[in-house]
């Protein structure tokens, strides 16, 4: 992902068409950026910040309205708190310098929190993650998959399920795509299998990305991690959430103050009614710890975010 | 589903083929019939377990050896018991009359099991079901799915959840076409989503078919069951099973008996590595009750089915 100046645009790796093509899409306007956000051709809670400080700054270049490209980038998807957060971040200085920053501040925050989070991983750890909190999701190395490639790395990381998630199939796509890059041994499941291979003792750990936490730890991340805490608590194994301060939102009391995004029933079927909530909440009280850049929180949330968040 | 003896075949409506597409296949051998099995054009315990039938007469009535025919039928899949159960029934008379008398007693079995399961439906019910437990799984009528529709004719049930079941869509393709045909109003969700719906209290309760049900309550059925059974339980939900005695096998003590299918990792995804068990096994614990044409069960199992068995 990056903004160019001559001309203006900020070129994207359209992520609908992974795994088959890698193809970049061009964004010409903070409106493109925005339908970009809006329609999944860039995911993922921290690069959709990104885009949307990119789509700030391209705006600015474009002598566009400032306010309205900011309404527009910011209210492009409801759940994700980065989006607000970034554009916030860009209005006193909507520069390609300040765009660029900011995605280099993203990507080390995700270096950090794998510092952290690899601390989780004991030797020969088999780990399951849900849709995709990877490069592909955060501009670069990834929250959840980036403390995945560092266990890895220092030889702790046996084998990662990888839960396909439906419908639109993150998981299956994009993760298994990045761990195939870096050499990670994986297989893809049906999302509604994870409760078996739990039970059979061949999950160690659950580890995901989050798309906004509340001050209190409930954590709205992609629909299907509620299902899965729910279940790691019943087998006792822990859950881990690893994202960056930029998730955090301290606004917000509790999940139950968190949108969720509804999106077009056709995605899961176009044949019969169905529902498509895009997200789900995981009380605190099943997150075994949330992992920022900062360092390696657990309950009580309340208490434990805010440093976080002062610290950051 | 039906024998034709003139010329001889058994004719089957092609599942895989739903809802696009209402073919029907045609099969001139028991070998044939097999292989419809084993690719799931017919599927469902008791469904599988009538073809069975219908491909052990056929055998009869074309001279195969009765001996290898009996052992391909049983052998097409290996998680339901339905399989050697009817092969079992119908040894003794292989003839197109028992078959087909065979078929008609699964059938009336499933509108009994309907008249107790009915009961546990109380008005405005909202009900999630799994996979397809419906008319197609079972030659007629259905098992979960006859439930359903029994409570929808009395004015108990509001509206039905359906879980799509990855990876081969049973539920979105079968089980959907299935409530359309008969107005129950129903929506598909990804299996995932059901956690979020019970959260949100839009479940009442959970209603499945099964494969095969163990001495002490234990049962196989499409993977994702054991998933929701724990879902339930966390949210207090009943999940309730529906049976006919045909899926009974009290000759093994517990799940850990029973053998689950691992299907071609390909239909999960054929780019990356994947993992496919098709089956997982419930503890009879987190069963509400078991209903079979006899009457609705209760643990502890390991006595109740017993009865139920005895008077079948």
């Amino acid at each position: 992902m990056r903004l160019e100046e001559q001309p203006p645009c900020v070129v994207l790796l359209d992520q609908r068409r992974l795994p088959e093509a890698e193809i970049e899409l061009v964004c010409t306007s903070s409106a493109e950026v925005a339908e970009a956000i809006r329609t999944l051709a860039v995911r993922g809670a921290p690069a959709i910040g990104v885009a949307a400080a990119y789509g700030l700054a391209l705006a600015a270049l474009c002598g566009e309205d400032l306010d309205e490209a900011a309404r527009t980038l910011a209210g492009a998807r409801p759940t994700a708190v980065n989006l607000a957060w970034a554009v916030e971040e860009m209005r006193p200085d909507p520069s390609p310098e300040r765009a660029r920053a900011l995605h280099r501040e993203e990507v080390e925050r995700c270096r950090r929190m794998a510092v952290h989070a690899v601390g989780l991983f004991g030797p020969g750890t088999r780990a399951l993650t849900h849709c995709n909190a990877g490069g592909l999701a955060t501009g670069g190395y990834g929250s959840a998959v980036g403390a995945l490639r560092a266990a890895w790395e220092r030889g702790l990381l046996e084998h990662v399920l990888v839960g396909e998630t439906r419908p639109l199939l993150q998981g299956a796509r994009l993760t298994a795509w990045e761990l195939e890059a870096d050499g990670i041994p994986h297989a893809v499941i049906a999302d509604s299998a994870a409760a078996s291979m739990m039970a059979r003792g061949e999950v160690d750990l659950v580890v995901t990305g989050a798309d906004r936490i509340a001050a209190n730890g409930d954590t709205a991340n992609k629909i299907g991690t509620y299902a899965l805490a729910v279940l790691a608590a019943y087998h006792e194994i822990p859950l881990y959430v690893v994202a960056p301060t930029s998730t955090l939102d301290l606004a917000t009391p509790s999940g139950a103050g968190i949108p969720i995004e509804e999106r077009d029933p056709a995605e899961v079927t176009s044949r019969f009614p169905a529902r498509n909530p895009a997200f789900d909440v995981t009380p605190g009280a099943l997150v075994a710890a949330i992992v920022t850049e900062d360092g390696v929180h657990r309950a009580p949330y309340a208490e434990s975010l805010v440093q976080a968040h002062a610290a950051a």
